[in-house]
């Protein structure tokens, strides 16, 4: 959980400012770049291993797109700084997986940090991975920290040249980028729903200690999902008023779409967190009833049997004299005395609903 | 209670944004267009099933209020578009039944998402369904998700011409229908406050399980309410204060009224989600007490008898030489004794309050 | 308490805005005018049954002041708004008793809805009632809902001429009537004060479940009363903050006055709300130590008893040879263990406080 | 409690506006004002028992610092301000004790309203008094409700010519008095800082019902101190960016580090009420604890005798034919399987850690 | 921990403001002064113990950094003060260790109150320590309460003349100590978590009432990391805000990532309060099972045996004529009966879930 939510910050304390440290989990994959290149009937694609790979600056009617996957080599990184005179301090923000969402607008460029969202089916967790975006007029840089590419879709896009992501400039691209991401946060805040809808049936049927784990497991997804989308409320808020030139008019009325998105997905995270602190509710509800049951039932019993076995206890005593022994009927007179009060404080407890 | 909450977005993700995809349950009947065209002294009324039937961009002097029931067809709302020039962001946002409420001012014109609520008798739960406003100088187009009709009332009165709506513009009729969506809040909010009332009764007078039930029923009610009613309050408050030339300025004061009443519903669903805390916690006392009044019982009767049992034990042992066996009152002298001891234990319960 | 909360609204769902509906408590006695005009030497006061009688707009060195008694007669109501040019909508928050405290400034007048508190010593619950003031230059009105008159005070001042309101406009009269309304909710809130300190003895002396409902019930007025002082900060601040011409600059520090007292009663509604949360507080750890002392009786009484009986038991067996039973002091002996145990287990209760 | 948070209003309600009323605990001693005429060569202290031997409005060179104690005779109060011209609202403010703290800047003066602590150590309560500080060009008047005076550091100070007090003006001598004020509410904070250590360490070594009670006293001085403190975070703010030509700008930096002070004192009282708020848990789950293990402890002792109870039961049966019973060795075999068997529960138990 | 939170003010209360008075712990070992003079090619660093051996003011194109370790010898805070003209108030501020982080802007300097964590070991305690920077375009002042000397990494790279650190002025200097102090937050914070994580598995694994105190030390220790880092956000903010001439614009944005950090050290902050708060909940709802558990057993084990023992009972009374005890297999019916009714009892609780 710990890993999940902050970095291994001490092996960068100490260091100058603006060194490039990787923090984050070890990869072991190099990283790789890839390159698009397109504009309106052109596209081209390529892998590049090395910085030397990538293209010069490009001509003003291509956008230049350089995915790099893997922020793990700061070398690397450097190199590309270096090449396309990238701020030191961007670059150690694209090294830093654990950097919050943040929102950079310096002249010439304008730099995002998001999250994008994982599922791991097999320990059912929701994985943060950390994701940089930077663009200038005619170039987008996206880095990816691991895990499996979340931009297939934007690609395939570019490659077809379906809709009008090829006739639009770097700022439309980016924007195919992040609506690709926040898309992605509802299909995580799905499968968690479902989850959640799983979880209301087996604590009304029944409540096993396993709901309480289960309620505590989804809290923790909802914190880990609560931290990648809430700082984006400002990130977006701040990008679509944004007054920089690399972000032309008609563009803007989309950012305010994502965040309209943005919004909604906040809202269904406060909305399952509302649900998850009511069927935490209802599952001590349901432990406490079972329990008052319980008690309940030893009440009645004990109540109904001690005054019982104190009669039996007396009638028990061994003094000489006692009269109702010798009595012929007195063992069954006994008996049905004690019959009758049990049935009567059988029939008390009736009436005051105790069983 | 999840599906009232938030839609299937799985099927949408991965698609170019601009897709119209209808999110949201699944319709059988087709949708249907009706088409109302009025000015101070004509009314004219006439359905429609397809986009070509639609009249065409109106004269200036007349209002036409276009009217769809059912957005589940996605090229219906495509045509629509196409043919009135609406954008693509819009239309996404109009089969998207899970939208948020917002307010949207494009130049030329004004955009609104509501929920309208519908109380479901059978199931006893508030369902809200989507319902979107879009609107010109000339023009006003509705989209109800489904559901009985929203605006019987406000066609009445156009064709009935009753009160100032049919002298006035597309601005005072989106006006009326707001109005009417947000009356009918109220209706809703008396259907809960009854419940709530009802449930107050139940609690005081005796507690069962079904209360809990009961609060957490109403609980979630208040949640779906809430989601729809509270964003309400920046988008009116945003169209009140908004520029816009489509809204004249007489109009505006009848949408800070509603607003006013926005204010006002809020302000109830609030108080009701106190009241119902309050009764949660008056549910919860009255469980405890009655376990604790049973858990006091035990302890005096299991306290009264243990003594007495004992004493009887004692007395039931089978020593050779036990001299009070032999007495010729022993018996009658324990029994005496067994009797003050009980009493003595009941009336120091009895002083200690403890009965 | 949802009858206090909130009016019936469901009557006035469908019909056009701006028709004047009353939304409220039904009333019996018939709505009554009463005229006061004055100027700085001048007072003249009379009744008035109908609209007709009222005066006509004033000239202009006078101050006129129209008071309405009952406002559960919307066609009185109706005649009015005609006869003074009052626009719909605000005929309409006067007739709507439910209505929120709000501030509304047309330019020609400023339009006021407070709320008085009574105090219903019958049931010990405060009743808001509906008020409405407004003010042009010359004229006064004020709507009450009903209850007794709250401006009694403010009226004999104007008789008797006394303090500097004779010789002051309209806003001034205004200020000495929300001044009276304000001032009379601390006279609410020192009843709810004495109940509270009522409450803190009894529940510090000894714990009945009637503190309980005590406490539950004062919880209930704080949100009443909430409810009628929270919007009021907000009115009168926009109301001192007012460049409306009607206000003159020196009456302006005495609004300033009562926003200061406003203030003032906030918090005492909230620490009020918190010395009821810290008393539920109290109350609950009283009742669960009351309940622990109960069980730890038991445990010990239990405790002690139990070892006894089983060894009592043990010297009932019928054994043929059980040599114990033969010894001439056995009885005794066992006596005096028994003795020894549950002296023992009562020292080493005593020592680990369980008792 | 009730008493120290808010004063009888009553008595008030229904006066006109302006009228002086005191409004708050009754003062047996007849109020008695001091003045200080001071320049930077020049120091005159003397008393005075009514309004006529205050000095005329002064020289301009010099000082004056008149002061008040006791607020409780409200025509002293109304000659003063005849006297001196001060606003008939302002000496409201000053008669009413319960006044909540606030900043008021007419052009020709500036109003103050604070509270001084004062440590009660008999019933170990916080006790809040007003104070009211009204300064002008070349005087400073203070109106101290009761208790010890509060200025005395100060007025050694300016008796003594110490540091630069005498060479600056009115606004430096009301910046010297509200630190004091402020100075003081640190050793107020530092007395309840003692009792909370003291609480800290009561509750950890052992829980007493006593440590209860200190928790809710605690938390109600609490109370106390934050609603004298709160308030001045905005009445300092406020004097610290007030534009009025009475403050100088170099003053303007102490009344800034005064805001520092406040902000500091607002910290403690947060940590305070959070450290409180964590006691009060830790001591509900000691509690909880304790009750735990006794429960724990009748549960194991119940439950090791209750069978072995049984088994002395069954061969105390007066049957016939009971072969056991006739058996040599069977007393002792019964003695020792009862010895196993409760050596077995015990050993039961303690693997599953109930002991 | 109250000593972590706040400093005994008391000795302070009284004094005319701006005397210098070391609140704090007190401390042994002298203060010693660090001088570090450096440009781009030069670099000089030498201790001084006395004030008079400090630089006088330097040269244009040099930075001296003056280093002050130990802040409790209130005199020599006053030399340094008259030696290089430091206003009385920000000496004050320097000497007063419980300070809280501020900014303050005085035309000429730039100073700053911030605390730097150092974690103890032995008692795992996060304990603040008092830390100012007061800088001017050619000098900075830096004061440290105690402890191990917080900016030897910066030393260091003056020292070797590594990065750019040499080449820029007084602000990137402070830009730097503030970049190690925060930087080794992340690494107190690291600690934090590790501690959590190690609570976390303690807690799911099993309960011991140690992890109660582990979870209010740490919560304790959040306290102390949250007040120190919190004011923090405002005192970057505004710093990066601030429009002095004294910090060069492209010094701006490395304030700018400074204050990103500390928006993530918050947010980690935040997400360990919420998994303490979480863990607190699992830890009690552990201790709730547990103890559930246990009552079971006992309900369970008394439920059976009440009745067989009652039956027992019976059977040991006394009474002459009961056929039963003299039949031939009545011995072993009864406790055929007795095996019947226990195992009956025995599967009923199975069924019904109890065991």
């Amino acid at each position: 959980m710990v890993d999940r939510i902050f970095q291994r910050f001490s092996e960068k304390s100490g260091l100058p400012p603006g060194t490039i440290v990787h923090l984050g989990e070890k990869q072991v994959s190099p990283p790789e770049f890839r390159v698009v290149q397109y504009s309106e009937h052109v596209f081209e694609e390529r892998k590049a291993a090395v910085v030397d790979d990538l293209p010069d600056l490009p001509i003003s009617d291509t956008i230049t797109w350089v995915h790099l996957k893997g922020v793990h080599e700061p070398e690397r990184i450097e190199q590309l700084g270096r090449k396309y005179d990238i701020h030191a301090l961007v670059l150690e923000d694209i090294a830093n997986t654990g950097h919050r969402p943040k929102f950079d607008d310096t002249d010439e460029s304008i730099f995002l940090v998001l999250k994008t969202l994982t599922y791991d089916e097999e320990s059912d967790e929701v994985i943060p991975k950390h994701l940089c975006i930077l663009f200038t007029t005619h170039m987008v840089f996206t880095f990816q920290e691991s895990g499996p590419d979340a931009f297939t879709g934007v690609e395939d896009r570019l490659r077809t040249g379906k809709g009008r992501i090829r006739r639009k400039g770097a700022d439309y691209l980016t924007y195919a980028l992040v609506d690709a991401t926040v898309d992605n946060y509802f299909v995580i805040l799905e499968k968690i729903g479902e989850r959640i809808e799983q979880l209301e049936d087996d604590i009304t049927s029944n409540t096993t200690s396993d709901s309480m784990s289960e309620i505590h497991a989804l809290r923790r997804e909802m914190t880990v999902i609560r931290k990648s989308i809430w700082p984006l409320r400002e990130v977006l808020g701040r990008l679509e008023k944004d007054e920089s030139p690399l972000i032309h008019d008609n563009t803007r009325k989309y950012f305010r779409d994502i965040y309209d998105h943005i919004i909604q997905a906040i809202d269904i995270v406060e909305t399952f967190r509302d649900m998850l602190a009511s069927l935490h509710d209802i599952y001590l509800s349901g432990i406490s009833n079972r329990m008052n049951e319980i008690m309940k039932l030893l009440t009645v019993i004990a109540t109904i049997f001690i005054p019982l076995t104190f009669i039996a206890g007396v009638y028990g005593m061994n003094f000489k004299y006692m009269p109702e022994l010798e009595w012929q009927w007195g063992y069954f007179a006994v008996l049905a005395i004690m019959l009758l009060l049990g049935i009567a404080l059988g029939v008390y407890f009736k009436r005051n609903k105790m069983i």
